[in-house]
């Protein structure tokens, strides 16, 4: 079995329960009514927050299985999803 | 005191409970070594649900604070303020 | 006749005759064979001078028609225009 | 000489001198003082233009540089190219 996260999977999984006790915290700040700019700034930083965990799997991902189709002359398939998956990050 | 998400909060803040949830599914599948791809989907799908949330946010907002701002001569700070806040979005 | 661009009309247009050169270069760079990431990195750079003159002309937006509106007591059709124009551009 | 564009390099540099010509249509539009949502919308379509021939880009050269960079051995430093202009296009 192939494993995906190996060296940073700790690291990302800490990241991400980090955004887990921000996004707790934004659903906090409406039910105590706090201003929607200072809302709106917290989604962002969780917005950015995502976009680097999403770099970091991409990264892994390309060097691990993206690599390792292309070594075995199977690239195209994985070139092709890797990139449907990046159009859905642009939008 | 003005309210600033009345009708909507209870609505807003159940979405993000909901997205608290999907991120802590999230952290779950790395934990679990699921393949990149699938967690990528899902991190899309984050993003896409926090920027529902966030347009809402906007929308109360300038419905309410900016509108109330400008109607009483006191808007350039108001919009200024909420550009800003957009320009965090669109990075 | 109400006036959308006034101050920065001038501006801004030189600003988007600016980005129609850079494309005009980055379709050079391609029949010239450049490096990829070179071409990449100058339409990661047109995107945010577009997303730059798309918030300026946010602004006189806001402050303008959707100012007027709401000092007119019509304010909700345009804010609901504007957050409609906003997800456009989280797409 | 490794080309880099091949066989999509005329339908790419096409679509960008279509994009230039829009571009070229926003001037105007702001230079007669349209309505600024239509401008926006156009901005919309433009950036989502930039977008589809960035993923093409990037996948002839994930396809073609990166993916023989991975066969010779010297995959990391192209992986790593790839990720950070990515990451400027999530900006």
């Amino acid at each position: 079995m192939q494993r995906h996260f190996s060296g940073d999977k700790a690291e990302m999984a800490a990241r991400l329960r980090k955004v887990e006790g921000q996004v707790r915290g934004i659903a906090r700040m409406i039910e105590e009514d706090r201003y929607c700019v200072d809302v709106l700034v917290q989604i962002a930083a969780v917005r950015a927050a995502l976009n680097q965990v999403g770099l970091s799997i991409l990264r892994s991902h390309t060097r691990g299985c993206v690599a390792s189709a292309i070594r075995e002359g199977d690239g195209d398939a994985a070139v092709e999803e890797l990139i449907d998956t990046l159009m859905q990050f642009l939008h």
